[in-house]
């Protein structure tokens, strides 16, 4: 096994980034992302819900998870998240292309063990996933939290890439009359649907209706 | 290597199924999905565009890309398509969870090498990103054509998962005063932005702003 992964820009560099903020900025718009990691020879890519918290990527799961149980046995990991902001309509689908912010996390995650740490870590996940609802719902019991596994990932090893210009067509091809630009695209909140059993009188909070 | 991917359902196994149509119309209402393989022993995840060809996933893309010379040389991979369509928020945060539909498909992609075939599977993929949008443009030329690998998976190997019930709160925790439900989330096509080169008068088709 070579001891780091390649991260080396080759094409489309323009689009390539190394800036920790930019990686963060991607990652704090997302709850989820895709985990990739490989055993037996075979590539495995599922999706999770992630939050950061600082230089760290926390994702959690069942402690009976058999994805959970791989990461913690200390498999490299690649976590890629991704927001899809747009079609790029150029006049030829040869220059079509997509706006969109990707970036990609190499490593090894760790178990949190600690207690008061996992619980503080499984708190920002919630509230990351939707800000306000932490204060509102109960704390979660110890038996929970041992029954979930937190996983930390180093922000460490990272690659960025983003889309985000205009279609760029060679110049034979701007008398075309085909309609030439971007359509933006964006993951959005709908109308809240309560619960079946929601005791009657409680009204949707604040901070979903915020969503929307 | 073991000679096939584990596909074993374990835990929530009521979210897990194999079947065909199902996993069609994930991919279907998907513009791209995760792209995992392993090379030198590193995981790598990569979002990609894809569109469904009948029985197999068609994926495009520089000839000169790393990913795509990395998937034609016969590496394994596993391709995952994700929709979030939702937050369930359950009265604790042991109970909240997401609707998702995802789709994990595991094969050997081979490149599509036949000119017919390339020219007809790229023009599905244009087609599928964006309906319509094929017969406003030129046609790809040949040269345009050779540049770009084409890679076919076959649907032969996958796994389906469906999020999609309500919150599941044990009756304990029903008094609770916290709202219970779920908040759909959807991509969203916002208003189409004009290239900049634009020529004048060519006003935004039918196809494009049937996507809002």
């Amino acid at each position: 096994m070579s001891t780091q992964p390649d991260t080396r820009f080759r094409r489309l560099r323009e689009k390539g980034s190394r800036d920790f903020d930019l990686a963060c900025s991607i990652i704090d718009e997302a709850r989820m992302g895709h985990v990739g990691f490989a055993k037996g020879g075979h590539p495995y890519v599922l999706p999770m819900a992630m939050a950061r918290d600082g230089n760290s990527l926390l994702m959690h799961g069942s402690i009976a998870s058999r994805l959970m149980q791989s990461l913690e046995s200390g498999l490299p990991c690649c976590v890629t998240i991704t927001h899809l902001d747009g079609l790029v309509l150029a006049r030829s689908a040869f220059n079509s292309s997509m706006h969109y912010r990707s970036v990609m996390i190499f490593g090894i995650a760790k178990p949190v063990t600690e207690f008061a740490d996992k619980e503080r870590g499984l708190n920002l996940l919630t509230e990351h996933l939707l800000p306000g609802r932490r204060a509102d719902i109960r704390p979660s019991t110890r038996k929970e939290i041992n029954a979930t596994m937190l996983l930390s990932l180093p922000l460490d090893t990272f690659t960025v890439k983003v889309g985000n210009k205009p279609p760029d067509d060679p110049a034979k091809d701007l008398e075309s009359h085909a309609w030439a630009g971007v359509v933006p695209l964006q993951l959005k909140a709908g109308k809240p649907v309560a619960a079946p059993d929601l005791r009657p009188g409680i009204e949707v909070p604040a901070y979903v209706r915020r969503l929307r």
